[in-house]
């Protein structure tokens, strides 16, 4: 054992750093199977005291830190290349909960979905909604910026943070855990942390926003003959019900196919049509008539002939299956066989030119293509994922990669959008991050990364190509 | 004249560089009369072009510059200790208009008021909304990420958001201007320039957010027996309405009292009570019964004691003569005498212990002090004015501006508050930031301040006691 592995052992106990091969090796998958890691520890600190143990060491013995927390990431951004693994997952507590402020403090290894609940249990909403909820956790939220189906009306997580305590790279910590609405003390750190991917320092804990408890819902499905149909429909009921929409997801008939081919789903129509879009209206006010507004509002789209059909859930259980066929997508697309995928952003006003214009730029490059091109329609964001054609080789497919990449996220920048909307920049798009983003933001972020870690061993190779 | 003023009149013209004493003096001087500013020439570019080649000519021989757009601000944050001073006022064009988008673009220079008015015309809402938004400007609101009545609602400027076009302190441009809701490419660091007041770079234009606009509101003034009841009444509303709840004012009777001394008011109510709200209800639904909904809140909340009496406003005219009594309390208080000032925040759950305590403290520490707290309940942010005591010195009452900045200002520390709460740092609270704040916040911000202005020549002074 080494020197720096006999210190940390001492120091936090040898229950707490792991080096053998059978318990290291979880922390080195990735579970897509995309990349391997390698490290020579995973080291399970306890609290926020042990974490500066640990980075104090490794300052020490200029060893690299890849911090994680869920696993559940999808630009390889937990991946460890070398160092040692630092697991949040012990640090678990809520700290506090403030009902009257609308907050709580969360340690950076809550699972996302305890943290909903410790919200409900006080009465109140945090309203972070991911796929992963059961399995990821606070500090990957964090670390990532994580988005969801409740951005439109709730934001990011960046926006539903208020303050955190964040272990620097030399050791110190920034005790930052306020929880304000208004606070002019100097520079806003803590948006610039949210979001760094580990970068810039270890994240320990958070003052999480709350929102009163949602007590009436309605949910509708809809058909549309084009997603610019789709695309006046929002923004008719958004000028209309202000906060009350919560959600409006949509996809493609491609996309319905899917889920109705390989998953156990009923299609809510009578046919197929080309465009789908689901639409979820909130209320905290247990008298707002959500249902019946939105049944004359699509009432009037249908006569106008905006949208095909409608379906309105007259039953939690019926919201739920409609929610369903959006919440499918991703598997069953997996199903169908290879992918490329595409996490992007453009301006919620071009959204259904960018579907269509990519659509067949993408159909013209390759026979056979099948675009699933899906997300959330308030945030500008399009899950603009491509399936294989039916006969084609897997790997024959997966080899065109780069090539679709540079067609979709070439639209994407002609449209002053982002190349990475809600998963980040991780190791997978490093080099279209270089390739893409302006060169003085660059710079800055440089300069901030070897600022606040002269040693490069905050999750080093992750974002940067080269830092 | 210097080879320096001579080239930047070379490059901008003789009408863009103003050396003249009586050219200069409004640009040095502060407007509340606390402190003298000192500079060689006002400059005034057309476009972000001219910003890079005086940015650039600066750099080259080493000279300050201090930026300025309205010259509104509380905190001296303007105010030049020699170089230049870059005024952005011509910058002062709405760029465009994204409606489907809910966003426009505009230059520094617009006034605020400009940009209401242009969001208005494309039927929508930009909702920030200050006593000074017929004369400060959009780049002095992101300089020190304005607050004021609507953040509760809508956040503050940093919320209201989206992107950045930033002349930085080597001549180089970041061209950030984009309008997504989600984006995570890379830091975060449009909120960092937000609020960064001049020091970390020159904005010249700002992707702002539009909202849909209000078509329903409903507005009361309650009376209330303590500050206690105050904020259980906001708890209930804001549970009961969500972000229906747009604003909720408080102010104490000393503070209705010099309203109806100083100003043309009228008490709403037939006698005095010992503290006042004022709410306001607004919807984009219609058909949304606010007013009949408010009025039933309220009829509750007096059988429940929880309010003495309370007035909803029947028209527009009487909802602003309801919001006259809170806009005029900062001028009936300075008619009043002289003032010590404090712009302060505490968690929300601690607003009224926060005012109650601190008073009594203020109250024993000088015989005849006579505080008023009033502010925004939802955002925690609590003005809290001490006026002089009827028959002492004015000269003597500001003689102790340091001893009340003591007692206030260790009460909001003790609550992990904000000393800053929406109107920045500053001239006036460097020594009180370097003071208060956490000393990894401030490492940090030197780090940042050092990589990203390594002359400090962007509004030195400023924030830092020493960059």
């Amino acid at each position: 054992m080494t020197p720096f592995l006999q210190q940390l052992t001492q120091k936090l106990g040898a229950d707490c750093v792991l080096t053998q091969s059978a318990d290291l090796a979880p922390a080195l998958t990735e579970w897509r199977g995309l990349y391997q890691g390698e490290a020579i520890a995973l080291v399970m600190p306890r609290s926020t005291a042990d974490v500066v143990s640990v980075v104090q060491l490794c300052a020490e013995y200029n060893v690299p830190i890849t911090p994680q927390s869920g696993r559940t990431g999808l630009v390889g951004g937990g991946v460890p290349q070398g160092g040692i693994v630092l697991s949040l997952k012990s640090l678990n507590a809520i700290r506090s909960v403030d009902a009257a402020n609308f907050t709580l403090i969360a340690e950076a290894g809550c699972l996302l979905q305890h943290v909903q609940e410790a919200a409900d249990q006080a009465g109140l909403l945090f309203p972070l909604s991911l796929a992963s909820e059961g399995s990821c956790c606070i500090g990957g939220n964090l670390a990532t910026n994580a988005g969801g189906s409740q951005v439109l009306r709730y934001g990011t997580m960046r926006d539903l943070t208020l303050g955190l305590e964040v272990v620097l790279a030399d050791g110190a910590v920034w005790h930052g855990l306020k929880g304000l609405r208004k606070d002019n003390m100097g520079y806003d750190l803590k948006s610039l942390m949210i979001g760094s991917e580990g970068t810039l320092g270890i994240i320990t804990a958070a003052v999480l926003k709350l929102f009163p408890k949602p007590k009436t819902s309605a949910t509708a499905c809809v058909a549309c003959a084009t997603p610019h149909d789709a695309l006046n429909l929002f923004q008719l009921l958004r000028d209309e019900m202000g906060d009350a929409l919560s959600a409006f997801e949509y996809w493609p008939l491609f996309g319905m196919e899917l889920v109705l081919k390989h998953k156990a789903a009923q299609d809510p129509f009578a046919q197929p049509h080309p465009f789908y879009a689901l639409m979820e209206l909130t209320s905290p006010d247990p008298q707002a008539l959500l249902k019946e507004r939105l049944t004359a509002f699509l009432d009037t789209a249908l006569e106008q002939g905006l949208i095909k059909d409608a379906v309105i859930a007259s039953s939690e259980r019926q919201a739920a299956a409609l929610w369903a066929l959006r919440e499918h997508l991703s598997e069953a697309q997996s199903l169908e066989g290879a992918s490329i995928k595409h996490d992007v952003a453009v301006p919620v006003s071009q959204v259904a030119d960018f579907i269509v214009e990519t659509t067949q730029l993408c159909e013209a490059a390759l026979h056979g293509i099948r675009v699933c091109a899906f997300g959330h329609m308030g945030d500008g964001n399009v899950h603009f994922n491509l399936s294989q054609p039916p006969h084609m080789q897997r790997a024959d497919f997966l080899a065109e990669w780069a090539r679709f990449n540079r067609i979709v996220h070439d639209q994407v920048m002609k449209r002053q959008g982002s190349i990475a909307a809600e998963h980040g920049i991780g190791l997978l798009k490093r080099e279209e991050l270089m390739r893409y983003e302006d060169p003085a933001k660059m710079t800055m972020m440089l300069a901030i990364k070897k600022a606040f870690d002269p040693q490069n061993l905050l999750n080093p190779g992750k974002i940067f190509v080269k830092s």
